[in-house]
């Protein structure tokens, strides 16, 4: 931590901050400059150290913080990454993992044909929304339990693990029956009620970034569940809110190698919701996995005119099988692999533009 | 709704996105352009029509929607001012409301001595957090139901209702003991099993904007919980996040007049969480009166030297007492008057720069 | 200047950060801490130090500077506010000067119908723009020169001096022969040539913030004219761009009270561009005086309807005066007052909603 | 055009809404719907209609415009992808281009280090700054002319075009004598005295985002030049503002699909400012062929600790040699290729993390 002093603080001023920071226990060091002066804090051990104490006193300009407030996500508490394994699936590992469904669970018909399209395509996990966050009221919130039975028959039928969203802390032991990976959704990130009982579980778990959160404050919310006892947290780029306005939220790939950089955590791009577009989903999912990404997230939808949700961001069973393809290659590009997938051959064809 | 068809749309894909609006129900109104057609959707009454089954179609472009997704939250609804009344306090009407305590309830001194304070420079509900949602895990969480209780016991010596947050749908019974106001935080804006659960009460309702919400957003949040029969809301803008880092959020105030024209819920402005800094309060506390906001929530601690949280941002009881004698002044400028406060009269001091 | 250098961080790459920062004639300040070292840099004597050299070296994690880059235009190397005068006008003193007239000079009966409406109505300097950024090549590009002498002929009439935008160093001289106020552009605050050549003149300057700028990135534009000489530099706040969608810009109003701290250049707010909406005017200039800003500059056009530009925004000349009125009841409440209006008195009626 | 009338617009001010459009030429369609009547406009042959005029009628609620405001740009306009030939190079084909160098030329000995580095990897297009937008003035601005005869020699030592960026319309000339590519920076996207002076000209424009751009201004930008007259304009993304502070910029390659489907120009990515760090640099590259780029600007440095500007995101030729071969392998598994380059074989090496 650094303390910046005015340029006009008085010796008294400098002598009374660094009295403070020795009474809070650590231990001031006054570096005297030609227009001011600054006081490094060291002793802290890390500490996340309340600075209102400081920031308020006389003479004091600027309190600055040198350490990362989170720890057990931290590339320096564990240098080796984390790898999460669900049967025999591993996430996180070199290996590409791929989860595809449906956003909402419509009907047993519409869950299971794109459960088993998207296994036939090469997905590992069964992706399907039972309880649903709308931003309207009005708009259809989910299926509920009902959904969760269906996403369970699929599991057992393809024999793949499915992952789910949980709204709240009160359907958590329902949704807890059902999902082998519990999500969180991007505007449940810093629900923090929800985040410590997920924490006090040992499911999996898919931490989608809110779209307003900085890398820090994903940070911090994964460092909530894991400083429950909960390690196998999963971190999800799924779009962010800027001015732009071509696409529902920009994508910021850049995330995924700082994220590698200061986390141990596997990292996952959801390339649907982030475009709201299905043509864009191809691209982007290519895009993503050559940023460095363990795995992508993607909507699959059997007849996306007909789908209460989404529909325009849903990709065609075909549509999904053809960026399957695509990202088989792209890994192999970058001396990785896609889970479930055979070693890519033959000619790739580019997809036509428009009309799925 | 209005459906623009691609430049090279041929007359088929129109007329099958014509077939298509009549079998939804609803008429079509195609209008042909000399460089594409555009077809106007009437019928709807103003239903949210999913538009997945018309952007999907063959030679469509682009749906654009006209109707506002809120109803019961929309002046159109209902022309009239909602005026939420507590007691004899009206909040909503042409007097403004200010509710004032510390950020966090740390002991029962710090709060009383704070309530009693924001009482005699005439605030009129007490504010306190109880349970605090905190970006880290390691931050102070809130003393719980301990601070309630001390919650009631500033309403009783002070005789002023009090606004606490509550943060999941677990504690909301228990909160629900103690608070006259019940605060959504912006985080948890868009939880939307608090805000039905909120809803289903008859308990006024204080929701703030969350800082990446847009105003659509945060009217289709409102609308949750009046949707649920609780009519009793009262928005708060408290900043956004924008790529300006000179304060901690960016007030938005040019959402008050916006809000005034779409809603006809009461608007209030929290300037100390958005400038994260005290000497910010009193100009953007006057500039939210003068661009007419229905009150005010602000921060004020005995001692912020020795707060646990957002010290920085907290006045002093004397800053807070100079903060009511401006806007009282602003609000006679105005037309308008501060609640529980006499007309102003006297000379008025700026305050001095720094330095509480 | 803070060198943080990375956890592992050997005793070897310690040693040759701060042999590097000797070399640059600086005096490094190693500070152990229990996890990490940070090195403080002292005696660059407030110079903007090249930071790649050191951020480059083996074990550096981070530098994080803390000088301020620019000098001139701080409040630290000038404590008193700066007041540039033209005429008898004082801009930056205790009284507030309105700027005010058409967007883009049409005709000479609208520009002389405004200017003279807005001179009764009290202000003080006349705007009007001959040469127009416009984001579409096929919009209304401005009447040029014949617009300037238009603008002189209204200056002659009304005895008031004129602010008028000039858009490239080319037109300059042209410029200067016609403005008393030479205004830069949102999208021109970067533009360095041209902030060099009119630093080199000794016209007061009107440098509206960019919608992407930071305050930072603001204070360095204003550092370029001033370090060229020219003191004279009056600073716009004009709306900044995010992702809220409800106005065209968000007016970030607390960037007056954070420049007012960190500069002693006046600062002037344009609540006409940010909103983008003649309805929104009212109470952004009111809100903008409250916040403690210098000045105002506001579109009015004696007949908005057939307005080549921005029409929506432009108040009709009544409707100005009202604005009028209520800033200035505004300023006396903050014990201030506006440039050639009397003090306030009588009954202040509120503005009836929509139909200019 | 849609005009959407208030809920409550009477049937005369729907008619006279209907008589001003007819008035302008233009056709009205009234669409009557159960809360409120819309207006669809055609016969505006894509016209770029001042709304204002109706706008500003009473019982208008709001103006929804349909068409693009840009028409030579765009893909409607012409179908097949613009293509730039310089020499034997294409830009905007099959091929993908990387352009690289030094951010700022420092010397004879650095450019053309860096020159012949580049071009030994497969670099088609040498890179270097001779006059450099600055945010401080006391930062470096750059050797001038001196810098654009050292890259003149560089072009004549590898064979290879040269790219530079010209910052206003007096230097054009000179930067013309020895430019193959015109740069113009994102600072000065809309400088549209300059489009428009580059658009006389038939050389080709490297036009970079403005960070705060959005597409349609972007493209705007584009229209300026080419309704000049010069077509060979390359638009390139380079990152925009956005709340997130991990970076310098986000890079927003989600707009690499959308351009490609909106403009025939090419598209062309700089992963260098975007990122501001060197080992961010390489998935970017990676990311952006992936998405669908036709090209990269890279910065390169033989010596980036000693740059005197941005060497903290200049690769070292090694590393640049590295980027090379793995966007090659990239471009191949989307079934595109890099000019200049063979096809890839052999093994692939992961960079080690850090520590260039």
């Amino acid at each position: 931590m650094l303390v910046v002093m005015d340029a006009h603080a008085t010796p008294e001023q400098i002598e009374r901050v660094c009295a403070e920071i020795r009474e809070m226990g650590y231990t001031p060091n006054p570096m005297p400059g030609p227009t001011r002066t600054a006081i490094g804090v060291t002793g802290n051990e890390g500490a996340i150290v309340e600075t209102s104490r400081i920031v308020l006193l006389p003479g004091v300009r600027e309190v600055i913080r040198v350490t990362a407030p989170y720890k057990l996500v931290s590339r320096e508490f564990r240098e080796a990454d984390t790898r999460i394994q669900i049967d025999d699936l591993i996430i996180g590992g070199s290996e590409i993992v791929v989860m595809a469904g449906p956003c909402t669970i419509e009907s047993r018909e519409q869950l299971l044909a794109a459960a088993q399209a998207v296994k036939a395509a090469g997905a590992t996990v069964i992706r399907g929304g039972a309880y649903k966050p709308r931003t309207s009221p009005y708009s259809f919130q989910g299926m509920g339990e009902e959904g969760l039975r269906l996403l369970a028959e699929a599991r057992e039928i393809t024999g793949l693990p499915v992952v789910t969203e949980v709204m709240d802390t009160e359907t958590l032991p329902l949704v807890m029956e059902y999902a082998d990976i519990i999500q969180i959704g991007a505007r449940n990130m810093q629900n923090f009620a929800l985040l410590k009982k997920v924490g006090k579980t040992r499911r999996p778990v898919l931490l989608k970034r809110g779209f307003t959160a900085t890398i820090k404050d994903l940070l911090l919310a994964a460092e909530y569940i894991v400083a429950e006892g909960n390690g196998a947290v999963i971190l999800c780029e799924r779009g962010i809110r800027t001015f732009d306005d071509h696409s529902r939220f920009t994508l910021d790939l850049s995330a995924v190698p700082v994220l590698k950089s200061l986390t141990h955590l596997p990292i996952i791009v959801d390339p649907s919701h982030a475009t709201g577009h299905w043509e864009r989903v191809l691209p982007m999912a290519r895009a993503a996995i050559a940023a460095g990404a363990d795995g992508l997230i993607v909507e699959v939808h059997p007849n996306p005119v007909v789908a209460v949700c989404d529909g325009q961001q849903s990709l065609l069973p075909d549509r999904f099988a053809e960026m399957m393809d695509h990202i088989t290659r792209i890994a192999q590009a970058i001396g990785r692999s896609v889970a479930g997938r055979p070693a890519s051959t033959g000619v790739l064809q580019e997809p036509a533009l428009k009309s799925q």
